[in-house]
């Protein structure tokens, strides 16, 4: 027995699903606006409906967009496996830095450019393509298959802690694919078992009740200078962050984690040639730089806001500065807790002209790499890539994995179609055809031997 | 002799001088932006033109814009008086925070409200009106005027020290009236001496070549803590300014010029109740707040750009980080020495990847307070207020009197429409109309007494 059709198959409908993908990332499903969010649920229950997917729309209560279910049987009744994705889609801004708009999806070269084409549109259409070719070729699915598709993944899964208390049920499901998986910049696989933790922040400091004459620095003060002492006094050049306790519930990597470290290839001088920089944070370097980006949490400025933003000078005294902040969050620490304690310490620090307003929240998880699962989305690389491949212990970003690998008790790991240089969530977003055909084929496999 | 008649013809003219003020504000003159600039040069010329100048525009070389020249002869043909002012104005925004539109000006209860109305377009209007009364009055000027008009002064007056190397003969005079005047909130007039010297920067920080993903934050260096610390090595929250040098230059208040601030009645409460504000900074009070806002130097950040300024979140790491800053100088600070000591200051913490790109720059300037030009300005105050101004010996903003007072040799004050409740640079600018009665007589006053 082979996968050698249902890859043929793939390889024949490789071009029209990229057109699928573009037709797809045509809709600006934007959570932090909220635009075209019913729109997209509508399409995507299409998109499954084809593949003869049952489906429903299940609202979130509160601040929450709809969930899209769907399952389909398959000739093992006793095994089903849970794809996670998410329809919606990062602002595309800073929108003149895209090569084509982002809501205009472009094919250029080997590879195929828009908002959503990685992260994460491109994933369910990929997934379509890989259960169209195994009912194309063997009539029917080998296992049951069942989709959890968040349409707010984006800001930060909100009420998803709820909605799973809910509807954890029609989740359940003996192992999670979750919504991509990187290649590395030559393409070899790797198998991500984690995702770390988020608090996402407004940090907003409130001065005069209008812009002033900043003649009158000497005496009025300044909530931009405020906010420039409060950030610092989170944060250190040396990248301690200061936050009494902030480290509590952080664990120091095992050996056996820190040889998968070992093994993996120094991609980090490519992604940082790729941004035209030179050094790392702090001068790290391969496994250290691996180190850090896998194991350690983050606190990253993601915008500041304040005053005359125009071009020539504006000579005032701004009324207020505020600064996105985001935590990224490893093993135990919970962001409830790093939340009090950002406030305990802005207190402390006199800081009681900032207030903070917590936007979203999830926390870390990850699946034990002896597990069973995990075995068999390896073999399922040796199948579609040729070769094994590398296995990361946590992914450097989030998703609401904790739900699934702790709520439903489900391994869980990360085959897709993206690669490291894609782009995510920055201007001119892009999918390799090569990724994308080998990810596809990934995703079969996976199916294929998750029955056996 | 009295100025009894001259007084009348401005009470009598002062609504339709107010309609004229307006008429005048409907331009949109902001320099920053480079709007309209030409159109108002010309409405300027035609301004003075009514009132019998002789009028020129006079282009600057390089970056800055035309300036207006004006003379008409008086009956002493010894003593010539020279206004100076501007017919730029800041830019609107933030325009939500308008109650009415910037452009299209309002009279609202007692006060006239738009961009310009009272830095600096209301006292030119106002100043042909004191013009015009003495003409009807008399048939003619008491002593020879002069103007100068700037039409880049919100953006730090480019080019005007070569200009005035070249064209200084054009403006010799044997006093100078400068801008503006303020009156305080209840009502009475100050005598303002100086104005502060002005350095502007935009301080920018490069980072990756484009936004990145924010789980990079554990080894992406961001721009934007790299200036949050950048801008907090340079003040601290004990607002000392800690570029090496910086205070260099810095003179002590003499005892008389303390005794001025001690005069002058505790504006600066009613001035933080109007902001919604309950303690300056450094919790300065009553005289030592007045000594900080007159003789104190500043830094001030204007503006703070990067990364995802939007609602909701969007989990990046930004590829740069920008602020605006001023400092306003006191004394014998240079700016240009300031500058060099900045850029020192950003190399020797290590803030390579941070770049200054100077926007404008002006030295500070005073008058002696025992000039006999002084004398006649008080003199004028008490016919036009009947009391006394108070002598404050520098504004704490700032303009280029330094090419007056020092290049010509001019004593200079300020006298004008204004109070220090207008909100100039701010939204809702306004003009209090008996600020502007008073402030008009005053005008008239000081020519009449000057030519005695």
């Amino acid at each position: 027995m082979t996968l050698d059709a249902v890859f043929k198959y793939i390889d024949d409908n490789l071009e029209q699903s990229i057109e699928d993908v573009m037709a797809y990332c045509r809709l600006p499903t934007v959570s932090a606006h909220g635009t075209a969010i019913e729109e997209t649920a509508g399409y995507t229950v299409a998109l499954l409906g084809e593949e003869g997917f049952e489906t429903r729309i299940i609202p979130k209560r509160g601040d929450g967009f709809p969930v899209v279910w769907a399952e389909q049987k398959g000739r093992r009744a006793d095994k089903t496996l849970l794809f996670y994705n998410h329809y919606d889609v990062q602002p595309p801004d800073p929108l003149e830095e895209w090569t084509s708009p982002p809501f205009a999806p472009e094919r250029r070269g080997d590879a195929v450019y828009g908002r959503g084409v990685s992260d994460d549109k491109g994933n369910i259409v990929s997934r379509m393509l890989a259960i169209r070719a195994l009912k194309a070729v063997y009539g029917s699915l080998p296992c049951n298959v069942r989709f959890c598709i968040e349409g707010d993944e984006e800001i930060g899964s909100p009420q998803i802690a709820p909605f799973m208390k809910e509807h954890g049920e029609m989740f359940q499901a003996d192992a999670c694919v979750w919504e991509w998986g990187y290649a590395l910049w030559d393409g070899s696989p790797t198998l991500m078992l984690g995702a770390k933790g988020l608090l996402c922040v407004d940090i907003e400091v409130d001065g005069p009740n209008r812009d002033v004459h900043s003649s009158y620095g000497t005496v009025i003060p300044n909530p931009a200078w405020r906010l420039a002492w409060a950030l610092s006094s989170i944060k250190t050049p040396d990248e301690k962050i200061l936050i009494d306790g902030f480290y509590d519930g952080v664990k120091t990597p095992t050996e056996e984690e820190l040889a998968t470290l070992r093994m993996l290839p120094d991609d980090g001088s490519m992604f940082l040639e790729s941004l035209g920089l030179h050094d790392a944070v702090l001068g790290v370097k391969d496994v250290d730089y691996r180190r850090r980006h896998i194991f350690e949490p983050t606190c990253t400025i993601n915008g500041l806001t304040s005053g005359y933003q125009g071009k020539g000078t504006k000579t005032v005294l701004p009324s207020r500065a505020s600064a996105k902040v985001d935590f990224r969050l490893v093993d135990d620490q919970d962001p409830d807790d790093v939340l009090a304690k950002l406030q305990r310490h802005l207190a402390r620090y006199g800081f009681e002209d900032a207030s903070i307003l917590q936007s979203s929240s999830e926390r870390a998880a990850r699946t034990d790499m002896h597990d069973p699962f995990i075995a068999v989305a390896q073999r399922a690389a040796v199948d579609a890539y040729g070769r094994e491949a590398f296995i990361v212990p946590s992914m450097a970003a989030t998703g609401p994995m904790f739900h699934f690998v702790k709520d439903l008790g489900l391994p869980a790991v990360m085959a897709g179609i993206n690669y490291v240089g894609g782009r995510d969530h920055a201007p001119d977003e892009h999918v390799r055809i090569e990724d994308y055909r080998r990810g596809t084929k990934h995703i079969a496999a996976i199916l294929h031997r998750f029955a056996e």
